[in-house]
């Protein structure tokens, strides 16, 4: 089994066949972690309902929580207009930074001077 | 001027020399879409308060709204653990579509069949 054709067509993938996924806690609307997926991560993450990655620096398929036991179970997922964008809504058991932090955006706040 | 040298020594970039931004609604926290910055694009977006993308598919700066009308005003930004993600917080004035959807991830839903 692969990635359903309709969806396949319909996704534009980086040149090293890659699409981010965006991922967000789907009651509290917290943006957890950005990953990236191929058509297989995609396919095993629509029909398990866990959430499954392409690691780049690692070179292999990732489930997230595996090894951390900080699953992500998909409840809602979406393509964007231009198909080369995921929006995974999960329920993230744990933390899902590998710091420790609730999310990955949680450390590295960037000072905004130009707010109006 | 040019992006504050601790934050670039900080950025972990595309080969093209490009992060992905995250840019969510700050009060809703709905994910409206993903666009692409380099180090001026994200200088100019901190220092302008306006949401400054650079167009792939354009080669070209995009200061988001100045043509639709369609403006996001940057209320918080905050790297990701690793420096390869921008989560940006803005105000987003209509829709941030250009389908003129109000998100971009409204018109694909997935069918997550593995969900518990």
């Amino acid at each position: 089994m692969a990635l359903d054709p309709k969806i396949a067509d319909r996704l534009k993938r980086t040149p090293d066949g890659l699409v981010p996924a965006i991922v967000q806690q789907h009651d509290t609307g917290e943006v957890l972690m950005l990953a990236w997926m191929d058509d297989e991560a995609l396919h095993r993450t629509l029909t398990t309902g866990r959430a499954t990655y392409w690691s780049r620096s690692r070179g292999e398929y990732w489930v997230k929580g595996d090894t951390s036991g900080h699953v992500q179970w998909v409840k809602h997922a979406a393509l964007d207009c231009d198909g080369d964008t995921i929006l995974l809504k999960v329920d993230q058991v744990g933390a899902a930074c590998h710091t420790g932090d609730r999310t990955c955006f949680d450390a590295d706040v960037l000072d905004v001077s130009g707010a109006p």
